[in-house]
């Protein structure tokens, strides 16, 4: 159903409708209208039905859509019907965060490996799983599966770590160190750069704008 | 210097154009060629230009941009020549990893306050910080400045106590809940949704595109 050239803001739109729909699924809604979405999501209902066209449509006008159906849809298209397997690099706050949250397994995020330098943090265990030296990630990445390596370690050392997993054969990155990864084409890299989210939040202060 | 109607798109930007310029000031660097910055930001020249253009220009053509005086004037018009006051609600390990950044206190953002309502947790001190009893977050907002509360607290609450604080005069939310806040207009909310940035990282691996 999913076709290609989508363009980048409807994808990234998609998480948020996934969201929604996830709620009202938790909720035990499981027919709704655009117009009704469109009340909760407080976007147009002709945006929704526009966006939804782009995957040929899900939809019964009338009718409603179906939640279940729709929210399975959007979730093959967003790559939710496989499991990834994700190692943290940095065991620090940010790391153990990410580990503990129970909601990226339910997405089919599962975390098989810690890694630090710190040795008061190496065989500690994190939400199940014993943190590992660094030293030893060459071998991990080697003899395991890994799709997703997040990067919760210092800015100083991120680019040469996510370096080595790209040569290593690691194709997608988390990266949460202030700082941006050149790394070959081919590999896909999602940032999450928290002090420029603050500064956004201070300019639409300073600015008096609401955001997003 | 700021004018007004920038694009969002330019001020999505400039807090990038800050971490570069910040970068370039911590290497002794103090002169940079519109040519030099593209090439390290890995934006063309005459968007840097175009960019810069919105705030009047700059730089010197031919000499390059002054990085001080550039970062500076960036700064500004991203509100970061004040000192916010942050609050963060929910003490647990994303709260803890905001609490010990200590990049944030370096932009001017200073934490006053840590508040949940774990018993474990009230008491106990994150980066000099006593944690509080969530239940005085009233008395703490009505003779204290907070000018920023950063949400790090499950979804099923963030709403009501975003609620709360905007009634006694928040007017800033950095939500790192997987919900929307529905606040009086006027406030501002800048949302860190990391369940949302993982999909749209699968959705990136399963369609092989490299993210921005």
């Amino acid at each position: 159903m999913a076709e290609k050239k989508i363009s980048m803001a409807v994808v990234k739109r998609l998480p948020r409708y996934y969201r929604y729909l996830s709620e009202l699924l938790e909720n035990g809604i499981d027919r709704i209208s655009s117009q009704e979405l469109s009340r909760r999501m407080q976007v147009t209902a002709s945006q929704i039905r526009q966006d939804f066209n782009n995957f040929g449509g899900f939809g019964q006008q009338g009718y409603g859509y179906n939640v279940e159906f729709l929210r399975t849809e959007i979730g093959k298209i967003l790559g939710l019907d496989q499991t990834y397997h994700v190692i943290i690099l940095g065991a620090g706050n940010l790391g153990q965060a990410l580990a503990n949250y129970g909601g990226f397994a339910k997405r089919g995020f599962v975390v098989s490996g810690i890694f630090d330098v710190d040795t008061e943090k190496i065989g500690k265990e994190i939400a199940g799983i014993r943190v590992l030296d660094r030293s030893g990630l060459k071998d991990f990445v080697e003899t395991q599966k890994v799709d997703i390596a997040a990067l919760t370690l210092p800015k100083a050392v991120a680019p040469e770590v996510a370096g080595e997993l790209a040569q290593l054969g690691v194709r997608a990155f988390w990266n949460f160190a202030a700082t941006d990864l050149n790394l070959p084409s081919g590999v896909v890299v999602e940032n999450v750069h928290l002090a420029e989210s603050l500064m956004r939040l201070s300019y639409n202060i300073v600015n008096r704008l609401p955001c997003e």
